[in-house]
């Protein structure tokens, strides 16, 4: 792939087209007051969300899915906006892990996101623009508070199951030290109960890389019908990196060319894992609000369970019902088998239910998206058996 | 530290301003036609070096240190163009590690570079403007090629050592194959025979950031007198995360808050570690040319030994009469110690004398540059040692 910008305005053209597509889906007007952890009041805003199966009579069969960063409400199947597949159709469809014949999956994109639930690129009524950097800097438990208003919509008391890896685990975490009584139980997959140094350093790289696009312009480009793509490709490479492990990076690429036999001697893409970074960072600006990638890093920055509760992370799951698998993956250097342990290591202190699996593999964060059969073999195997001793208890 | 880029002109004037002050340094102008890898013939550039301490009369206590990315010939004392420290003032000095009262250390700016070396930010004499993208893609074996010139211009028929950290060691190990009986002994550090996918991706990310910016203008920015801040800023960034371990970021900066009592709900740097970065993004800028960026991390990528010798490492290293001693630290993640055991491994299997330490530390692939106790004493012992045996072996 050569460095050619200069289809890029085409690519960020379908952005405004796939927004005009956000008419169609379906999205919940959320009419009660949401207090925002940085203390504005809010109502009356739109929450994008998508079901998959159906809620059986007894209420007992509902799995809420929370998505990471870049994904949305589309889980499973096609994406009717991007035409591409659901972002988790590896784990959830029908026969799948979380089998869509037997459970009533929900999946909400986030407040802050862009695909059709409130976000920066939504029309702020107060000025019948983008709001853009008028936006107010959210929360992870922001968004699942929002979330919750969803489930009373839907008519659900309790779910069999919240679930979601990266930021979607930390959601489930979040869900469940807000929400103790209304999930049977859950699974954070690859996440923490803190963003690291690390982490946080990677966020604002990506932030940066946004922000120092002049077309980003304080975030008002919006108004204008473009998109900051330069500083946005940028910032999905460094999401693309840190989500593969050097290991499963060096097996897939190496140091393979790129349909050449010898270097070039030029800055054109000679390596595979160049074109690789390229085509992933020039696509992404095709389906994703710059400003939303500002809005939901920070939101993952801010995520401090221990801050949260002056206890600190035993207060944080005191009294939980929820019964916890918390999974890890061996190469996973942005959220590490450490960092899920120690959340394991909380929960059991605080005398939550808790079981705790690592995933052996080479393929790193990324795991928990891919077909990755011991993975998919443990979610399957505990929410199965989650149903049953949830009917159980249900019935007593 | 506020999201501030208005004082950004001033600091990137200040490159011009050094730029200026780099008529009074050392240079060497190469005469003798160097063969470039990308077929170029080239005479008739300029080696900017910098010499410490003094050679003795039997020429036998010249150490040549290699330079990593963003250094320079400035290896100890104040740099007399940033009038900062030495980029390796913990081990070379007088009585330190290397020291500069018994040994002649001395360190060339690479070609690429943009400390006084032939490099894009140079006059091309035959239009009259600055090189931008028509400098010559160069590799490693280029690099260490111009250097070897300055050893004849010096009197030096052997080194005593030739050594260096990431990028260096890479040049200490291509001087060592490339001319096998030009140095006695060779200390390459935290390096690798051949960049992996995960640093191909890193480097590839930074010249992206570069290249985004619009006022990178295909290279040509020098014309204008500007530099394409924001995004060299932005890939400065990547080297700084890459640059320290998980665990290092995570004890120096963990969650801690900059000078404020609460998360602001905005997108300036709440975070210490956001501040830390966009800091060091934001100085780099002051002494860096973004074009040489592209230059050297390109130089980095194309270095494979095994694709230079047909018949791969062994052929490299084969007839080896150099001492090697190779370091690796163990929490740096971006050249692992697995890696630096394949280049031993590599030299055992040539039959060449090697020996190799793993300094335990959290420091991460910056250890090199800091004060490690063990490391420096790893050195420092290394190099008299080897000294001894240089003179003995001359005596015979």
């Amino acid at each position: 792939m050569q460095l050619n910008r200069d289809f890029l305005p085409s690519l960020a053209g379908l952005f405004f087209y796939m927004n005009e597509k956000l008419e169609n889906i379906k999205k919940l007007n959320i009419t009660k007051p949401l207090l925002l952890d940085c203390k504005q009041n809010v109502s009356n805003f739109p929450l994008a969300y998508e079901t998959y199966g159906e809620l059986n009579k007894d209420k007992d069969n509902a799995i809420l899915v929370f998505h990471a960063l870049t994904g949305d409400q589309f889980v499973s199947g096609i994406n009717p906006v991007t035409k591409k597949e659901g972002w988790w159709n590896t784990a959830v469809g029908p026969g799948k892990a979380i089998d869509t014949n037997k459970y009533f999956v929900i999946c909400a994109n986030v407040i802050g996101g862009c695909m059709g639930s409130w976000g920066p690129k939504e029309i702020n009524k107060k000025t019948s623009e983008p709001y853009g950097l008028n936006f107010p800097v959210i929360t992870i438990r922001d968004i699942v508070k929002a979330q919750e208003t969803l489930l009373d919509y839907l008519g659900i008391k309790k779910l069999l199951c919240a679930t979601g890896g990266s930021m979607g685990g930390m959601q489930a975490l979040q869900f469940c030290a807000t929400f103790p009584d209304r999930t049977f139980s859950a699974i954070p997959i690859a996440c923490s109960t803190s963003h690291s140094a690390q982490n946080i350093a990677l966020n604002e790289l990506a932030r940066q890389a946004v922000m120092a696009d002049p077309v980003w312009d304080k975030g008002k480009y919006l108004k204008k019908k473009v998109q900051p793509k330069n500083g946005l490709a940028v910032a999905r490479m460094v999401g693309h990196i840190s989500y593969l492990s050097e290991k499963g990076m060096q097996e897939k690429f190496g140091r393979k060319l790129q349909e050449k036999a010898d270097y070039e001697f030029s800055f054109d893409a000679d390596f595979q894992v160049e074109s690789y970074l390229r085509h992933q960072g020039y696509t992404f600006v095709e389906r994703f609000d710059a400003n939303s990638i500002l809005y939901i890093t920070r939101a993952m920055d801010y995520f401090d369970l221990s801050r949260q509760f002056k206890g600190g992370l035993v207060e944080a799951f005191k009294n939980q019902q929820t019964k916890f698998l918390v999974i890890s993956f061996s190469s996973d250097w942005l959220y590490t088998t450490r960092e899920n342990k120690d959340t394991v290591i909380a929960l059991n202190a605080a005398g939550a239910d808790v079981s705790f699996a690592e995933i052996k593999t080479d393929k790193g964060h990324d795991s928990f998206l891919v077909n990755e059969p011991e993975f998919l073999k443990t979610i399957k195997g505990f929410i199965d058996s989650m149903h049953t001793k949830f009917k159980n208890e249900k019935r007593i």
